[in-house]
């Protein structure tokens, strides 16, 4: 069996037809939950592009992999997908974005030339690159966010798109009067890109995907990773008018969470991005354009899974969908992510398994609490391998699409670590203690704060749309003393014992003694009977035969 | 300024003149502490030689590094003190003992060849070595304990001791009837070790340190580590007969200790060791050999200190003076370590700085709460270097030697995995639950077990020698609550984020901005005057510059 793991940047768990949305068709996102099982509480280990990736790919939490935000490297050494498949004979292939930045440092310490295979794989999170874009090609006076080579850019040049970053100009860029007009820029948002559809990021990278397959031989895990419908927020046409202010939902926002709001939410809700969404004109012009893009996400995975039938595929292919983190598009008070209310920190996750033992799964939708980190004992387990569970601390998602009732885990967490940005500088905080931890019980989500803040605290049972926090007042102190006590539990885990594990541990049980290790022998006497033979042994070498 | 670390094994922090023993002189060790400042609460971080050595190389705490327990490898690319101290242009050497043992898979995996420097210094613990013994020579059914070459049996050979293993048939052994009397045994700790006293293990470690020292080229940190007192428990003429019966002292233990236990402490309590320390012909036979052993080390410490002077390289050269764990010797109904008291996980720290900076503190004991892995980051800034904090999880005991009053942690963490232990089998536990973990706050220790336990607790202010276990009852259930939440704090610790510096996260802020990431435009006119600049740079560039 192979693995294609789909994953796209930014879409909201609900912003699907198969989750309810009101007036967004996905009929192959549908078609794929048909076949398999819709996970309904999935959450990603840490809201944003880089460190959520590097807990997929790892099967770590963020702050046992240490990767804990974009740009922060991945540590030399650090297991991934490809160490794990590979051991099962399995290949781990990329087509599209990471976010991976490699331990340049680290791998200069270890002497890992950066061209070498295992350099490579370092430097390229544990995949064989097949095609890496990271997809978001900006550029300032300080230079490009990005400055390895943009295998799209490439393409649209080829294709004739004129411009050192067509990328910028055509693909994230609309026409006004002649002129450029930036997708940076969110009036811009309905106008359609300057460019041809097909030549745009969402097909570009199909085609890659079914050039891929074209060509695999398995067993292959392939990881596709779409930088949409990441913003900027453009789309060509047609999707650039297919919706309009009438589909725009109204912003679950209210004004209980402005009173006396968690500092650390107070200072994101007056950032430039929340304050841009708070606009009801950025709400109108944006949400139409991602609504767009995912209308094109999903007629390309249409044509994945036709071109699948048609070479026969499908039948023995796991398909995984899904999303390194939402997007609040003002809701909250918020734009982006980074948070851990649902619409940022829960995310799609479709899983069809081919072979009959799912048979008793299709179409089914299942509320147990997901991480993100479970894909990565999921895909272990289904190349045939044993889960390294000293390593990967996510559990196989397959008893679920066996139908089976798996004792499972109490509560999910997810970090985040804002040392980097302006909120922090705005609270005035070390590097440090710029981390939030969410715990989240399926009821209760607690949000802790390092620095010495108040936790956060919503019932999602009573206030499903997290507007009310319990944590303003002393009301729930039983609630957050339990929250605290799984917190606590979790930051005991046993995260780095990697180079042991559990099997080699019961195996290591009492050799020491038959080595002749007997630190508790007055005379010889206490050597139990059974023992005799394991003891008299290292008595007697003690006493003349001289080990040999 | 050069750093001498000198570390012996198993020397508990109250068998030494200058902490009070009623019998035992050491006037070598108390000369250093004239010379220096004694650290009367160094606590280390997990009693046990392996697991705490990799503490004290790394300055990180053991869950932090992953190598719990002894033979749980150190997993490759985990920075050490040889690492931290080339950085400042420090060689770092091992003379002795490390207990290291290497990851061989991650190694391979990473393609490094252990015959390489890099390799080497990977499998080393970070060290360049002079010489290497782990001085632990057992044998049994299964074959040695320890596979590496033995230098100390080389030289042994080369002095004419025959047969495969001098140093169990010689050094570690006694003669009895023409009989080898081996050393395991300890009924035979009073007998004379079979050997000429300037060939035993701790003269010959001594005069390896000599002969480095000759010819190193400064700056330099040796870490010279010696075996003893470590068992097997049998030392050479003169030092058999120096101690006896009447400076044995009355073993620290009390019934209350065996009316209803914590399991772990009662599972311990009835292992093989406990139960031979329990027995007074054990402690009569023991105790005066392992109080010869210190006084040997003692003497060589003195001829070492003599040759310096003569040398003249004392005066720009750091001592210190310290253990990787201490010996229950029968307190507590215990033998060996492993444990929480005093007696384990409690050391002797002695440091002496050459430099004025710390005359203002020769002599003095310091009772702030050290823990081991501050030796790390006190060498790092000794050398001159800036301590990396977010690697080192330790802080620079420098300013106590200043006589400075720096402002310091409120609670000692220590960690214990028992997990490949005779306990683990009794106690029917996981390896993943077989893990303890210590919170001391200068008055209360408490004991955290992993696996369903209730914890242990002591108040050493009014039970000093921690016979009262207070976690019995729920009377001091807030005293509880308070140590929990200090293991919480810890718990959530930044001990991963390797890879990115406090200064290069600080410097990190606002950079993307710079490079044209700018989610948050309508139209351009949020854009304040000051940044202008800054941002319009990106606009141009997406309007008309095409980015060149």
């Amino acid at each position: 069996m192979n693995i294609l793991f789909i994953m796209y940047d930014q879409l909201r768990f609900d912003y699907l037809g198969c989750a309810g949305h009101p007036h967004l068709k996905t009929p192959h996102f549908d078609r794929v939950a048909e076949m398999g099982v819709r996970f309904t509480n999935a959450y990603v280990q840490s809201p944003i592009c880089g460190a959520s990736r590097m807990c997929f790919y790892t099967g770590r939490y963020a702050s046992s992999h240490g990767a804990q935000w974009n740009g922060f490297p991945l540590r030399v050494g650090e297991q991934t997908l490809g160490d794990h498949l590979r051991n099962t004979g399995m290949d781990c292939w990329l087509i599209g974005k990471t976010h991976m930045k490699a331990d340049a440092a680290g791998m200069a310490r270890l002497g890992l030339a950066p061209d070498s295979m295992i350099g490579a794989r370092q430097a390229e999170c544990g995949f064989d690159s097949w095609i890496r874009d990271d997809g978001l090609w900006a550029y300032g006076p300080d230079g490009y966010y990005d400055e390895k080579r943009s295998p799209y850019n490439e393409y649209l040049k080829s294709k004739g798109y004129d411009g050192e970053n067509p990328w910028a100009d055509y693909a994230n860029a609309g026409i006004s009067d002649d002129q450029i007009a930036s997708g940076w820029m969110f009036r811009n948002a309905d106008k359609p890109a300057n460019i041809c559809e097909e030549d745009s990021e969402t097909p570009w990278l199909t085609s890659e995907t079914i050039a891929f397959i074209e060509q695999a031989k398995g067993p292959w895990c392939a990881h596709v990773s779409y930088i949409k419908p990441h913003w900027p927020y453009i789309v060509p046409a047609p999707y650039h008018d297919m919706f309009g202010k009438n589909h725009v939902p109204q912003a679950k926002r209210h004004d209980l969470e402005r009173d006396n709001p968690h500092p650390v939410f107070g200072a994101y809700m007056e950032n430039r991005i929340a304050q841009a969404f708070q606009r009801d004109e950025v709400r109108e012009k944006v949400i139409p354009a991602y609504m767009g893009l995912i209308k094109q996400c999903d007629d390309q995975l249409g044509r994945l899974l036709a071109y699948m039938e048609e070479t026969d595929t499908l039948k023995d292919t796991m398909i995984v969908l899904t999303a390194d983190h939402g997007d609040y598009l003002g809701d909250h008070w918020l734009g982006e992510k980074d948070l851990f209310h649902e619409q940022s920190v829960k995310v799609p996750m479709i899983i069809f398994d081919p072979r009959d033992t799912a048979d008793s799964t299709r179409g089914i939708s299942c509320d147990a609490l997901v991480e993100s980190i479970d894909l990565a004992a999921t895909f272990v387990e289904a190349a045939g391998g044993v889960v390294p569970d000293h390593i990967i601390e996510g559990r196989s998602l397959l008893p679920w699409l066996r139908g089976e009732r798996p004792e499972w885990r109490e509560f999910a967490i997810s970090e985040y670590d804002y040392s980097a940005t302006p909120q922090a500088v705005k609270l005035g905080l070390n590097p440090r203690d710029a981390r939030l931890f969410m715990v989240f019980d399926g009821r209760y989500k607690m949000m802790h704060a390092e620095g010495g803040f108040r936790p956060m605290l919503f019932d999602l049972q009573n206030d499903p749309d997290e507007f009310d926090d319990l944590a303003k007042t002393d009301s729930h102190a039983d609630v957050l003393e339990w929250m605290y006590g799984m917190l606590a539990q979790w930051g005991r885990r046993m995260s780095q014992r990697v180079t042991r594990s559990e099997q080699e541990i019961i195996a290591m049980r009492g050799a020491s003694g038959r080595k002749g290790v007997l630190p508790f022998l007055y005379d010889g006497s206490e050597v139990p009977e059974e023992l005799t033979q394991t003891y008299r042994g290292a008595l007697r070498q003690t006493y003349t035969e001289g080990g040999d």
